[in-house]
């Protein structure tokens, strides 16, 4: 546990400024960059990884639930973002628009994608004839823009890279379904790959997305105590159908409208897993997320030759088996490259030199624990590491879970509201009206809102401790990015 | 062979009207779908997923040649643009500008990214420092907008998908080699996954990008005799490093200016293979890029419900080992399968009916020579069918390569050349004198372009026809998309 102590003076600390950790952590780490298009950046190499890591696991995850990827024009023509009226209202604000193509003033103004339930709409609307073409289930991986005043890596840009998931049922209940089934992919992508856990619920009125009759959202809680919105999901009813005249014919020959749900997560998840894991010496990335799984570092490798040899043939065995590795064979320092890899991450660590060779071990070091584990060159070194890496996505899984459980405090009266919530001690568990007036005063007073009404939840009183009336759901307030 | 003379009557004969013939291909077989967004295309499931399918083999050889993916603003400040005037010369006359953000007027205009080697540039001049950070390969996988008058699905629109890699050098020598790998990767890709051959060659002064010192191109030739310029890869020499003051320190602590590349193909080549393969029936898609690579087609399944089940365990046979299968099994005629199937190209089709059962056989008919072979039961179907798309694919590329060599012609006077070019016999191959005014001459008289100088050519005549000058180069001459 040597290492668990040390600091990496590249990185400051947690509890000096949990902002400016995370900044150094994004740049030091190479995860992003700036760029001169104000608020924008770029995904380097480490950083855009962990998205194509996460992009696989949630494309497969799509694909096996039926849906189907397709790409739409990244500009929207200005009529088709004015159909749905409380959706424009909702976006219009937070456009980038183009008036100006092939050096020419645009009779239209087009705008570039802030989301793309219109595109899909206007498309749904060609190509649905009959209910023998339901359920049309369509997701999307590209980019989307949003004019943002303040932006912070990852977590609130310009410009950021998402899936959007898009769909259309015969029934009300087929589409409820789908958006809370997508709701719990999205756990799932927690737990297995992210390795932590969310809470799942259902968004307030006040809080749902523009144009949806509920909104699902999975909610991360980071270690300063605040709330990240990581993904949501939507259920539209049949209002954006009839807006843009979506229809089909039944088995009567009936005209029917479909229902309609939209869901989608983004690169924000990025932010929540450096905040989630990460610590004063860097990132702590979750294997099944982690650009390299495993480092190899040599040690004294020029006193014996055998070391190099032995490490590259570990190499080429965890690289057979799919596993992604990198042997470090450079002329830093041992200590040098130790603090690099932990700074970057990497869930495990396999140091061996001559005298290991003559004992006939090598040492696997965790990365999130630093638990340190010696090893006989004899036993079956990569089924040793399949076991590890699963060890690790467990073990962080746990500690989250452990974190997540004991920030979410029961409050029965006010001054407990206030004391959770301007302390940062996580989220306040509170018995809700259910009205608009309450929410607004929580986050007039405490600069909170309200995170999602998590499912399965025993009531536990029967007043609003703020506004003295009824409670009608439990709800979780806090902060939030 | 029954079937190869039916006609699908949903597709216009090519010999009728090839451009109505591709246009109802990209349509009637849902490859793609127009939108209100004009010049803009969607990418529809089964078109994307062809994508998607060249993508994967791509990235896999881009990663296995050491490049590394990132990912860059979709906008570019008008001042970054300007910095290379020959390059923003070229691209500024198709570019589509956003003029408002956030409801606002914007200081500076933004461009939607035509191309990236602007803000490639300015991010390598932030984290280029030392000769050991060299060399730099990265790749981007990202869709770009080009304001088009014109616009033909696939082969030219306002935006498409693509990937573009940018490189950076210690030498020259690597630079020029890395442009020339990527090229040949291109090649390989056509071999193997498109089962078509390119032509690859250099492009002349008057032909390559914008700011480019050499450009070379892979080329394919269409059934109509015209030319497609399907990818292109380019060498900078230290142009765009000194504009956009990229440097790095060398081992003698001098400062040095690094040698640039550029390289990328887009969805064109998803017209490309639409155009090489379909035939009168529809697509005829190579396996290593088809959405569906077997469909399996039940024969008077109620007569014997062994025959369903037969066939459930054929597809769960061939989709464990990763092949891409579908058994339709809905209540449409085995006919109206057979022409559905055909015109998506779907390359392998197993019919399995009561009688074959008894006889203990099924039969498998390849879409691109309709081939019907009968088999045992009893064999190994995975392996055979793995075998049949490998050999689809070589008979696939044969015939393609057969008709491109029967249309490279060489022509040794201006009538010959005429002759070609008027009556779309595919590639002038002709003795140029290497300047521009006789490629203008040709583009004038016949509206036709220097494809590219193709590599390892044997030179054959002195003298340029068309200007009767000295000839210094072998060039292919061609009309093209």
């Amino acid at each position: 546990m040597e290492n668990s102590i040390k600091k990496n003076s590249q990185i400051t600390p947690r509890e000096e400024n949990f902002a400016q950790w995370y900044t150094d952590i994004c740049l030091k780490c190479e995860l992003m960059s700036y760029t001169s298009t104000k608020g924008f950046i770029i995904y380097r190499p480490y950083g855009f990884a962990i998205w194509e890591n996460i992009k696989k696991y949630l494309d497969e995850e799509f694909k096996k639930t039926g849906h189907q990827n397709v790409y739409m024009p990244c500009l929207i023509p200005e009529h088709l973002l004015l159909k749905e009226k409380e959706h424009v209202e909702g976006f219009a604000p937070e456009c980038a628009v183009v008036t100006i193509g092939g050096k020419k003033e645009l009779e239209e103004k087009l705008y570039v994608r802030p989301t793309s339930e219109t595109l899909f709409c206007d498309h749904f609307k060609d190509i649905l004839h009959s209910y023998k073409d339901l359920p049309i289930k369509y997701n999307q991986w590209c980019s989307v823009v949003r004019w943002e005043k303040t932006t912070k890596p990852f977590l609130r840009g310009s410009e950021f890279l998402w899936q959007e998931g898009h769909t259309l049922h015969r029934t009300e209940v087929e589409a409820r379904e789908e958006a809370l089934n997508m709701l719990k992919v999205y756990g799932k992508l927690g737990k297995e790959c992210l390795c932590f856990p969310f809470s799942l619920g259902k968004k307030t009125d006040k809080e749902k997305f523009a144009g949806a009759l509920e909104t699902y959202s999975i909610e991360a809680l980071m270690p300063d105590g605040q709330a990240l919105q990581a993904g949501t999901t939507h259920y539209f009813g049949d209002g954006f159908a009839k807006h843009y005249d979506i229809k089909y014919l039944d088995e009567n020959n009936t005209l029917q409208v479909p229902f309609q749900t939209s869901w989608g997560v983004s690169t924000r998840l990025i932010g929540a897993v450096i905040m989630v894991h990460g610590d004063d010496n860097g990132l702590v990335l979750p294997p099944l997320v982690a650009p390299t799984q495993v480092v190899i570092i040599p040690i004294r490798a020029n006193q014996d030759k055998e070391v190099l040899k032995t490490c590259k043939k570990i190499e080429q065995k965890l690289s057979k088996k799919g596993i992604r590795v990198l042997l470090d064979n450079s002329d830093k320092t041992p200590g040098f490259k130790f603090n690099q890899y932990e700074m970057k991450g990497v869930p495990l660590r396999i140091e061996l030199g001559p005298k290991d060779l003559q004992n006939k071990v090598l040492s696997m070091i965790r990365r999130f624990d630093y638990l340190k584990k010696q090893v006989s060159l004899e036993e079956d070194i990569v089924k040793l590491v399949v076991k590890e890496l699963e060890e690790i996505s467990n073990g962080m899984y746990k500690k989250a879970e452990q974190f997540l459980d004991s920030h979410i405090i029961e409050v029965h009266t006010e001054e407990e509201l206030k004391d959770v919530l301007t302390n940062n001690k996580g989220y306040a568990k509170m018995m809700w009206d259910g009205t608009r007036e309450t929410e607004d005063l929580i986050k007039e007073r405490y600069q909170a809102t309200a995170r999602c009404l998590p499912f399965n939840q025993m009531k536990f009183g029967d007043i609003d401790p703020v506004s003295k009336k009824k409670a009608k759901y439990v709800c979780l307030f806090c902060r939030a990015y």
